[in-house]
């Protein structure tokens, strides 16, 4: 840093002082001290800068993990023979999406100028106009970006090892183009008509729906988005028998379940703590050490215990249901709390989270008992888990968001939990909230998917699906641990003469010449 | 950044200085400069706050990241029958781990008023009270949080393959909420008997012994509870051949070894710099770059050197011991330099890391061929690595330790290392916490391991650990690679009708009906 | 912090102000004052350390994840018979590197004094003067040292399943503690002969090449000294068949591929944007929210999108070309992206990084093509994506680096883009910049390669290659799923007896005696 500007020589000060009881005198002492803090405010405010944007940025690159940690559990939870497809969609999430939230997802969520509904046209397509423009910078693209991503991958899940892959990047691409962008425009824009940091504070019900992180804005989206795909599509081949009764399709590695829940817990710390978007922010100066560090803290911890409290409830209550301790069940039971505190985590007591991810847990099995029940089959439980904890989340911020937590994020002296005494506005935020992410997405995604169904375009064929997709449309199958496993001598390595070829290299040889 | 609070404009400025030498104006004149500096003072001070705590959360995310460098090490070590298993407890160390520390540990650690041996009562149970009444924030939490979970990892590997589930979820949260905050609270609260920050400046020998970021406290923890579970429970089936030679049980997959242990070695990066809980705070003035930002930045060096050397040293060993380059074996290594670099990273130059590192690996050589004399069978070589290179770091610490660091580190003119001039009050207190860690875990850990074998709590039966526990207590086989892997097709696949049902969604139907 | 040495009382300064048209008094107020300003500026100084510092360590772990990452992908990418031999390498990439850098390498890169070709002895060796006598830091150190093991990273993919691992040890060290630091001197360091950021402005070209994190000297390094490697080692048996046509020898697991490829862009967020190594930094106070921060935001979408275009533009042309959608080479398409765009991220428009992504899919396609013509084998297409997406990386920068961007990022009037009306001059350095790289890496690695061939100890014998170098170097198979995959019972563990022992406990007794 360039001291010399914030330092002063006393020397010169005493001479400028020493005189200025003279008008001229007084003019130049206070243009020298004048100067000195004009030079202190602007370094404190690019610091304020740099801290923002570094916490800003971290915390996009964990939610870029999450991504990961998508790939790993969906991976794990297939079939082997459909793990070189249900990765490769995973990869092209964050590809493809990184192109259409880039050309348009996210003028629609974030430009402006914008009405209540979208962004309007014009500003931030292709980022043209930003950051100069906004208020905001590169770190908040980024972070956005990781978002939108995030919401395709929920839906992935759902359709897992029977969709056909041109399906999935046409509804993919449309998802975080178009879906995911308009919604969180609606919460989370200044001018979003449901959110609640509305710019004119008109809010919906004098209160906006609080969804800090997004139970609703993505795990809700990407939720119903993928029960929608499931419907249209249908059970996988032999997930119930002919008397109806379902039959588990275990996945092939416990290890890439466990592996992925731990790198999407990770993530989550990106998630939600930095939801805050920034860390740099007084609340109270009569308690010196406290301002939203602290809240970003605190945020962190309800995240954990939510989930954990959420895994334990799950393996205590599966132990009892199905006789067995079961890591993948523990998984996904965690998983639901994460999904449901990430509407209220910024905004409630610790012990509260205890409340969110003990109920979350029962939230999850249920809807896995109404799943079965009904015949759908989601092989990541992804409809379940994201929608169904989605929106016990956002009904769970309108009971226990306390009211200081809620004035000191969205500052203001807004409605908060009904169980906190906070009354009943904010709860019918929430509920407003859930109502209106079921309807856009099932008025978007439903003809979506109908469509494509309609057009053969969704469901892989018979054949296919009992021989694996990833013999048949990816080149081979994902692993090969022994020689003899080698496409070339097994059995349906005969196929292979009418396979496209399964180099690795684009050899046109097809691997029977080995 | 309100800008306004730090600036200001010239004229007003000079209005007020030109008429200072009456006394009313001078008052008007230093009010205004007055509240320039408290603004600018006030948003120097939210600055560290927000810097710090970020410093602290990201390096508390990396610390969590270990949890599933654990996870992973442990699965790729044990044989794949065991696998869920394994990977379950490494979930529920992290899951259960937060309720006991949230609930117990945090205020048995770091709770105040507290006594030099453990935090007293009605502080910070619960986080009641915090952090208003502590000087900390929930950063700190998190970061302990991280840290208590670690300890308990450590001893899931010594006792892996052979421990009923109950008897894990029991050791499991005594270790995080009792057993583990002590010991943390003896070493590093501000009024543990042993600290070497105690407020009150009465060390133990003048001293208090330095255990930076945890060798003795985290990994001799760990590793000793491991060392008594192991011991009760006696080796594997098969460890050991009827004539009493050792037979190796691979694990079964040595990517995920390597997996997890560079995962370890990213956490590491958290663990060990992070354990200064800040990064803004000058040093000396008269180095004007010189801070804790560049004790960090050393305090990461001394931690990458030892690892690495000890790895090196493990290689060229085992090559000359073994008559091959053995990958797991090196990453034991690695680990063990970690292990006890932990304790002095923050005090050493980094030429001492490399000795560290050295006979580090010798120390984990050493204890695994006393385990093997003494047919000690420890999947994980928990106990040899995080208790023996544990301890050698303590004393490594006792002898290395550089006057300049210490004083810096640890504010103030205490003894230093012995083979660096500062005498032997510093390594005896480095021995009186082996000391005092061996005889805690000892009485505390030894009797619920016997008690719980005793009640039969403990071992699993003979034909479970046959068969592995995954088939018979966990729902099935971590793997199916191929369709014809199916639990139903495979010849324990029979088993099926006696063992819970397999499903991934609590399905009642058993798999063999597919 | 210490409050006190910032505020001030009113009541104090009143005194001294009042009195101030007398001279010694005037001193006294002036004195005060600038004490103030001094205590201000000393603490903003520190919170510049420390921001850059914490910037600057966790962009170093990021990018010590990617070596996680290429473990992961190489290990994917090779058969299961090589894979503890290639993670085994990946490990002591690391871990070797780390002692030669801190021996050697940091000191020939950034040792001062210097001269334009390498730093001069008595400097930096072992870290000693380090950092008293530089203007950067322990955390500067790290970071060099995390990208000198990235270099020795991609090398190791080119001659992957076929080289003795002593050659591996040797080359290694030469390439992290000479080869590389000596390329990183001349267009990094203040001093290097073609560096963009001499000290003395007299710039190669007037320009000097600029390659900001490293297409040239990180990935060109990497990707010749593969090539020369594999090109003295020759293919792998059966790679390409009696009639010459190519057979691809299929990666043994796809999950590990993509895990891999995750892995290195979540740390390639540590490597592009890191490389400004410090982020509190203002450009242009007419536009004041405008420094480094929003820079290095932009660095970080510049990459993503470069990566993400390439990753779609694979997919697609490969669909063509091959007949699938093929999940490998949407991986390598990608990190083609990100090899290119590394020179130019900081200085290109977000438009231009997908002008930059969409040229290396096809450089990448067209390199795989030449290598196939020309019977050149690269397990890990490395030669092909690193050194010829690296090469045309710098070309990019040479024709899209725009005027503002160059300025700021390298603090002057510099030539820029060809395109973008800057002239050749920038385009000029850049292609003296490959020419130096090939022919600096040939006349070092070339030698090195063919003189360990000479002696025999480059490539291993055909019976290891055809058995797996697990099997009969480094202490047996890296999987063991089923019981029955057991060492002892497989045919080739009949071998068992003559290779060595295959305990990981370093046990005497062969496993076939289990």
């Amino acid at each position: 840093m360039d001291t010399a500007t914030t330092t002063c020589a006393a020397g010169d000060l005493a001479v400028l002082l020493s005189s200025s009881s003279n008008s001229t005198s007084s003019l130049a002492a206070a243009t020298f001290l004048c100067s000195k803090f004009t030079n202190i405010s602007n370094k404190l405010s690019d610091t304020t800068y740099a801290v923002d944007n570094t916490y800003l940025l971290f915390s996009a690159y964990l939610v870029f993990a999450m991504q990961l940690g998508f790939a790993m559990l969906c991976a794990g939870s297939v079939r082997a023979k459909n793990t070189m497809n249900i990765m490769l969609t995973n990869v092209l999430d964050a590809a493809a999406g990184a192109i259409s939230y880039y050309l348009f997802g996210f003028a629609f969520a974030f430009g402006t100028p914008s009405n209540g509904f979208i962004g309007r046209h014009h500003s931030f397509f292709a980022l043209s106009s930003y950051p100069e423009r906004s208020g905001a910078d590169f770190s908040f693209f980024l972070y956005q970006w990781a978002f939108a991503i995030a919401a395709a991958g929920i839906t992935s899940g759902s359709i897992a090892e029977r969709t056909q892959f041109v399906a999935y990047l046409i509804y993919s691409s449309f998802l975080t183009g178009f879906v995911y962008p308009t919604v969180s425009h609606w919460f989370w824009s200044s001018d979003g008509w449901a959110s609640a940091t509305r710019s004119d504070n008109n809010l919906l019900f004098g209160s906006g729906a609080i969804d800090f992180a997004g139970s609703g804005v993505v795990h809700m989206v990407g939720g119903i988005a993928g029960l929608w795909g499931a419907l249209v599509e249908g059970p996988r081949i032999g997930r119930f028998d002919r008397s109806g009764r379902s039959v588990a399709l275990r996945g092939h590695s416990a290890s890439l379940v466990v592996l992925g829940t731990f790198l999407l817990w990770f993530g989550w710390y990106g998630f939600n703590p930095g939801s805050f978007l920034t860390i740099l922010k007084s609340y109270d100066r009569s308690r010196p050490y406290y301002g939203q560090w602290s809240a970003v803290g605190r945020t962190a911890v309800t995240t954990t215990l939510s989930g954990c409290t959420a895994a334990l409830t799950t393996l205590f209550s599966k132990r009892l249901l199905a006789g067995h301790w079961n890591v993948t069940d523990v998984c996904n039971g965690l998983l639901g709390g994460f999904a449901a505190i990430t509407s209220g985590c910024a905004v409630v007591e610790p012990w509260a989270a205890i409340v969110c991810g003990f109920m979350a847990s029962w939230v999850l099995i249920g809807f896995n008992w109404l799943a079965k029940k009904f015949k759908y089959d989601d092989p990541l439980e992804a409809a379940q888990l994201h929608g169904g904890c989605g929106a016990w989340g956002l009904i769970f911020t309108g009971l226990f968001a306390t009211k200081e937590y809620v004035n000191e994020v969205y500052s203001g002296d807004w409605p908060y939990g009904l169980l906190m005494g906070g009354g009943g506005k904010l709860l019918a935020a929430q509920i407003v909230q859930i109502i209106v992410i079921v309807g856009w997405v099932t008025v978007t995604m439903g003809p979506l998917f109908y469509g494509l169904h309609k057009m053969n375009l969704l469901r892989i064929s018979t054949e296919d699906e009992m021989a694996g997709m990833d013999m048949t449309r990816h080149g081979g199958f994902a692993y090969a641990y022994n020689d003899e496993d080698d496409v070339s001598t097994k059995p349906w390595g005969q196929m292979a003469g009418k396979v496209e070829p399964t180099s690795r290299s684009s050899t046109p040889t097809p691997p029977s010449t080995v």
